[in-house]
């Protein structure tokens, strides 16, 4: 196998976040994110968020920081509204629900979500023999790669405003969302309630960081982290990386980077007339292929076989900080001579 | 501060698992625990516990282990049995309980059950109105520093096999508990049913291997662990880091060194005339000092004040893998100057 | 106010079971359904049945019964597959997800699922990271009033055993149900793992009954009723109604007597060109007015109205016991007159 | 059997109530509690309360209460504090904890909690890896049989509005705890947060109201009651039976009457030197019995053994609205032959 395409987490660290937690290796720190480290990671991510009013806490994976956050703002009796396709509704093995509440799903457009889409499901919810709907849960980017625009997401914050709903957003690639759109740290003070930071998929051995900007969501938010088991006792090694992240502009940049190796195979591939599944302007790409050229492909490269589509398979190829130039035009190389030997 | 010996989770990790992981830095590995160092770490732990015939998965906490593993054996309607001063009694924010289960509770005698206590709980449950005790939960060592002989966890563990009940034993400390008894890894597959083995208070990073013996635990492991938000998605960080610790005899090791710093302090302390809270044999001791002498020490050293006893109060010297004999010897030689100043 | 027919629980209760109730007026009964009614109720109901190998208990809602049915089927991470439409997923406030599962849904055709929609359901979770479905739920009659003939439920009980499914039929509406298909009460013990026969709906103040005939589903299911909140301590109450409603047919007699009167009102409709929601052989006919002659029609009786479509308004008529003959007469021209008065 | 003592549920329902069923046998009413006489007997429940500042609910169950008052009031990482008697900790199967939440207790004294146990328990919450305590639960009258009087509610009530946790009183029993205590209806809307008021163990076929005075319990309290499977489609059965218990003093005057037949019998067992398990002032008395009399005993009437106690067995005798004074003269005539006989 030349090189794995499959994800954005198969490697373990970034080396600048190695090489800070080999300075620390001879500390000791405070335990359950308690530490200094922590405590200056959320500094200096509050100072790119431009406010100082909101509570950050670190947990080490996506579907942990999900629930958590979920099952914190809910009531008993309250569902989380979210595209059919969001990360909660298929690739949690029902965590969510394990918490009590009921993920209610529009089909939405490209993975994403609007004002009338949420409307719809308002309406269809309108008395006690039915959930409440509390919250809107979107992601940036999303499950296909695509992101939402300053526009369409202030659209949906106003809408959830108007409407007393919760509004959530799940940065699990925010890195590569960030870079892709024209939307900037400071604005989600004034667009959501909570947001969750990724670390994991852009170099962090682990780590998500999850924002609470309103005041409501901030009492007892760390009792409700242990009492679903997700308060690290070394929250220090967590804190390190992001302290590491964002004391310059390390986190946004992985973002431009590996968006620009996506663009580059995305151009290369649409040059060579090759389909998409979805329009990605993110890290993660979803060409198709007949179903000779994706096997062949397979015996050179790893990659995620997304859904059989007319004319083959739409696979997915993502980029990481560990991808380089070489490897991606190594890639499109092995791929004109598959393409060619189809013909 | 001088040193800080309020836990055994103050410090990063142990140099040769930082140098395992450096080592894996420039590879690329399968996600979520399927890669080849966790496939070899498991090869290594089932050779400690010498039987192939067990599942084992690594997740990062022991909060987590416990309310993924308790969560997955009981029906719904059935509850734990532990002793009152347990971790997932008193610690735990109620994450067992938030997964819809009663820890139900025996006072225990220094931190441990007995069969006469197991037989108690039984026959306060007898009928449907009441909750099914479906489980016994166990540590080793437990929370007072205190360690289960062979025959006392023989005596349990034919007990329960005998009334229907699951043995789980709870390990976040088993390097320690291990050096410390008469129990080795051979002796688990007999002994009960699903053991956690503690990495993060042994000098890891994070992680905590969940061992699972009884044939009746294991299908569909992996879907409990991701709806409990326990799947990591870098799984290989843990399994390269259990791999160092099994590959030689590293983790019993630190097991033995750790309790060897905590007699040296336990006999040091006693030769000094100081009581202790609890009769412990692992890297948790519990001195006895007046108030005066606990505030000044406090200025000198970071350690926990456990509870107000008569006399003063316990408080609790945690060593780790971090300790050297020259800080517990200084520590000695600074209560010895507290001690004779008070007197 | 004419008269409502907004729902099959309007009124108190069938005479002939006020009389059974008053009956038992001067007696003394154990509680909690372990009265020599319910005993004679169950025995009644396993003749018609024809098998002794069931266990049976009585709740008191169809909500309640549901969940505490599915909650102690499905391990934690498993799901419950369902018609989009179904009770369970849209009209229950989330009480499923409550217990921690999840709702997997399908569209189905007619408020009913098909072997092809489960398969198509057990290809799209194939996974840990997927929910795994163990379970099937479908209702007779169902929400839009239409029935599983024998041959479509003998397709999916075939499909479940198959694929180590639990099939469990919701009989809220079971008296209606089984009166307009060709199943009997007698072929349920082949076909399913669990049904609720409702009777709240065909004439009990309140009462279901949970038949479990799968072995795996009994042992401690009274210790899941009371962990649900549902364990009755008058259980008598509903024993002494399901005693007379078994005793004799009176409970099929009630089904066929609300089917006639639906049909009665669909026949004439049709008659008259009223276009129908749904091809509705049971107590709940959903017809189609215009907003003008609904509104008309609404200041003179009550009934519910389903949803908006093309040319007006789908509303539904439920019979019940309590309606006669004489009240659907005078409906049906009370709508030919404002059918009339539109032209 | 001569007769039952063994509780307060073993007969229909008072023919009072039933006069009341039987007249609106003829009435249609809207269905989930919306209905007039629910209506009505809520007024009327506010009267006897002297607040129209409550809402009020009603439901089938006392676990069900319990479960869904508790379950709505507390945050996923808070716990109840109860005595360790209470109904709540040890008779609902973990009807509670099914809800995700601890029930941390205190031991009291006889059945009930005072300020002390309160403090103590809080002082033993004090960070986030331990539950945090949002709740008081005590129950008047108690499992015991015993009463708050005023001031020691009111000295409970006290502690928790200072200490901002919410108290929530479980009157299964309240008929005879107001019969046998100095409190009266009015008081509670300046003592608790949420009352519940038992209907089933004083004559009616099922029923319970929960009483919301806290306005911050008050919003979708519907929604939740269904989410807990909870909603009655016929709820104006039990609307009819608690507008009949309070458009009079029904409500009290049998707990009044079951009082005295209670007092009757301990006065009577005292002049015979019969000693008691606890001092109950209300419905439920324990006299204390050696082996031989209580076996005799229990040939000729039922009820349940307690518990093992020196010098035999603390049984429980309950009297109900349909004990007469004739069989408690004719238990006391029967008691006193096993008594001589026994000498």
């Amino acid at each position: 196998m030349k090189y794995s395409f499959r994800n954005d987490y198969s490697e373990l660290a970034h080396p600048a976040l190695l090489e800070s937690l080999l300075q620390a290796s001879n500390e000791q720190n405070k335990g359950y994110g308690l530490d200094k480290h922590s405590d200056n990671a959320k500094q200096l991510i509050k100072q790119k968020l431009e406010t100082d009013n909101c509570d950050i806490h670190f947990v080490t994976g996506g579907t942990q920081a999900n629930a958590t956050v979920i099952s914190y703002i809910l009531r008993p009796f309250e569902a989380v509204l979210a595209c059919s396709t969001a990360h909660i509704n298929v690739y949690e093995t029902g965590a969510v629900e394990a918490t009590g509440h009921k993920v209610v799903t529009e089909e939405g457009i490209d993975g994403k979500l609007t004002p009338a889409h949420i409307e719809h499901a308002l309406k269809a919810h309108y008395d006690e023999h039915m959930v409440k709907i509390g919250m809107v849960y979107i992601s940036q980017s999303t499950e296909l790669g695509t992101v939402y625009s300053y526009e369409e997401l202030k659209a949906i914050s106003d809408y959830c405003k108007e409407h007393n709903l919760y509004l959530f957003i799940d940065g699990a690639r925010l890195a590569s969302g960030l870079a892709a759109s024209d939307i900037t740290f400071n604005m989600f003070k004034d667009l959501c309630d909570c947001l969750y930071i990724g670390g994991t998929k852009i170099g962090m051995l682990s780590g998500e960081a999850i924002v609470l900007f309103n005041d409501r969501l901030k009492p007892y938010f760390r009792h409700h982290i242990k009492n679903k088991g997700a308060l690290l006792a070394k929250g220090y090694v967590v804190g390190i990386q992001f302290e590491r992240m964002f004391q310059d502009d390390l986190y946004l940049q992985l973002g431009y980077q590996i968006n620009d190796l996506a663009r580059f195979l995305t151009n290369e591939l649409k040059a060579l007339d090759v389909p998409f599944f979805s329009e990605s302007s993110t890290n993660q790409i979803f060409p198709i292929f007949s179903k000779e050229v994706m096997e062949s492909l397979s015996e050179l490269y790893d990659f995620e076989v997304w859904e059989p589509v007319d004319g083959g398979f739409a696979i997915r190829f993502v980029t990481s900080w560990f991808t380089t130039k070489e490897v991606c035009e190594e890639l499109i190389e092995d791929i004109k001579k598959l393409l060619n030997h189809q013909q």
